[in-house]
């Protein structure tokens, strides 16, 4: 009996390490024999770092970069356990969890510690990114990334601009001759969920802007800024980023990759299940367990438990879901190799409590399920 | 694919025959071929009539008869779908649900109208006869009962005693002569759970008298008015009924029926399994699901789950259980037959809205259940 396990976080009660310890408990409960391949799972957002990094058995290296809104922060970037592979995670020196609520700011928050991560890397050797954007603070259009990276952003004056979002306005032209010409020779993968454009209505700042902190007045100005920063990558590179579909991903530095790295954007769920090499994990696999915090008809449209499980699908293994809460419409998902859809909630209680006991409920919902799966398992070998 | 779906209710939100609904369309929404067998069982006590009544496809009698605080009331009796077997429950003439809970009162209420449902089924000339117990409002040690079948209990002045638990202190002879003379030829197979004696701590009215509406004071003299009984019960017919187990049921009616009826007496969910014949019509099924309102630790101590597993388990065949909220202890569950336990609950809710999604959720909880179950067998049998 071998069960892969490939949770996500279950998001305000455990990271998705936690569900998968408490998934294996309780299989093992059930039959102490199980093998069980524990392989915790992101979307490819927040926390693919140390997903990657776990999964093939990593490390990750500390460098002292600049914060979001300046100062220095200790950040990380992994190696995979090819020891080839680096994974930049954006939100490491450039995220939300990195400034205090009541401070963010899009208009001064820059992207500078992001580039100095990718240089670190490059002075270590490494050619081979994957870059995981998302959990952004800021609306810079990659800027602060492009400058640690030796790339002259300069204002009518031909002076640099500042750090933020707000300095973009001033943008007149771009130098790249001091642009870091290693770049060129390495390949970067980026992983992203998100297909908005550089500019716009559903552009970087009118869709992320607020939830950084900015206001309605914000926004439209942010918006004039990247524009004005579009044209000028424009005219410097050909590269059209106004409506180009990811160019809007961590505050537009999605564009930047874009216009300026040979790079290649996949989804991040996909780019996790590749690394990880979970399609060889699941190979011979009797069952795949995944999860999430709350599952619904949403689920089908592709973050984790529907990546997992098409991968499982395609080595014809069946996946269940254990979900923190189970909404409507999750028959949309049979189809594609799931099983069934089980709430680890196993008597009335208030979300706080389910928070509280997350890990002893999944761990006795895991138990449950795998008892009833493989029901006929057991009872085909005791007689066999 | 033959599933046997045999739920009790699940207390405050669905009788047994709405949660057996609601598993079946679960069932039948993952596998619309399956063969389902519905059999709502309840543990003997309140309910026994229907689900006998429902499971063997008998009928019931009205009668009018004399209610537990006197007045005529209507109540009935069943005859099982042999045409030869009468069910009796005494809640039907003599139960609490009869009687709003301001006026409950153990020291007026008689059984009366459970003697005149036997008399009414004698006439009728039934011979063989199940008396569900349970549920009564009553703590006349089952002399009404015995009056209305012609038993004369009578004071030192050789007056007839009235009605209610109080009148027994009064108790001082027992004319057997117009004692009905064709109980004597019958079986009375009496359902209940309820080993307590007829007297003292654990006695019928310390035990239960207090739910019936006796005040401390009431519970004493009700115990000392069942002793003076007993007392006279002992001379006249030599049985001992004081500490007799089982002679505290239902008020002590157990007492007075196994002192004049040539009675047996038999926990309330074995009687249902006997002559729902769930014995045969587990018989080659592939599964049994059954379920109540709450699974813990207490469930293995005999309801009806576990005595519907315990069935289910002799002819090989496994038990999922389906429950409203499942406590802690119930790996004690797993060596009586009983692969798995699963609650209704997909999401964090107040057990108010528990309640009032019911059968969705259960609905919903079936399908899960069996499409995992029987996940193998159709891989299987799709091979095959």
């Amino acid at each position: 009996m071998k069960i892969v396990i490939a949770p996500d976080s279950f998001k305000g009660s455990m990271s998705s390490i936690e569900a998968a310890n408490s998934i294996e408990k309780g299989i093992l409960q059930a039959f102490p024999q199980a093998e069980t391949i524990l392989l915790p799972v992101g979307d490819g957002g927040e926390g693919t770092l140390e997903t990657l990094v776990t999964a093939t058995g990593g490390k990750t290296i500390s460098v002292y970069v600049t914060g979001p809104l300046g100062g220095l922060i200790e950040a990380e970037y992994g190696i995979l356990g090819d020891g080839e592979t680096c994974v930049i995670e954006m939100a490491k020196a450039s995220g939300l969890v990195l400034v205090p609520s009541a401070q963010l700011n899009p208009l001064k928050a820059t992207t500078y510690g992001t580039g100095e991560l990718i240089k670190k890397a490059l002075d270590d050797g490494y050619k081979s990114f994957i870059l995981a954007l998302g959990g952004s603070a800021t609306n810079d259009g990659g800027a602060g990334m492009l400058q640690a990276l030796g790339l002259k952003i300069l204002d009518e004056n031909g002076e640099e601009i500042g750090f933020g979002g707000e300095q973009l306005r001033r943008v007149a032209s771009i130098d790249l001759s001091s642009f870091d010409s290693r770049i060129s020779q390495c390949t970067f993968l980026i992983a992203s969920d998100v297909q908005n454009p550089f500019i716009g209505p559903d552009g970087a700042s009118s869709v992320f802007g607020p939830q950084k902190g900015a206001s309605p007045e914000d926004v439209a100005f942010l918006d004039h800024c990247l524009y004005n920063f579009a044209e000028v990558i424009e005219k410097e590179t050909g590269v059209h980023l106004h409506d180009l579909p990811g160019a809007g991903a961590a505050g537009g530095i999605g564009g930047a990759f874009q216009a300026f790295f040979p790079s290649e954007m996949r989804r991040g769920i996909d780019v996790v299940i590749e690394y990880t090499k979970l399609n060889e994990l699941v190979e011979g696999a009797d069952l795949v367990i995944t999860g999430e915090g709350k599952v619904d008809f949403q689920t089908a449209s592709g973050k984790t438990p529907m990546g997992v499980a098409q991968t499982a699908l395609k080595k014809n293994v069946p996946t269940i879901i254990i979900a923190g809460s189970v909404g409507k419409g999750v028959e949309t998902l049979y189809q594609h190799g799931i099983v069934s859809v089980h709430s680890i909630i196993n008597r009335p209680m208030e979300l706080k409590e389910c928070m509280h006991n997350a890990k002893e409920l999944t761990e006795f919902a895991a138990e449950q399920v795998v008892r009833s799966f493989f029901y006929q398992t057991k009872i085909n070998s005791r007689m066999g």
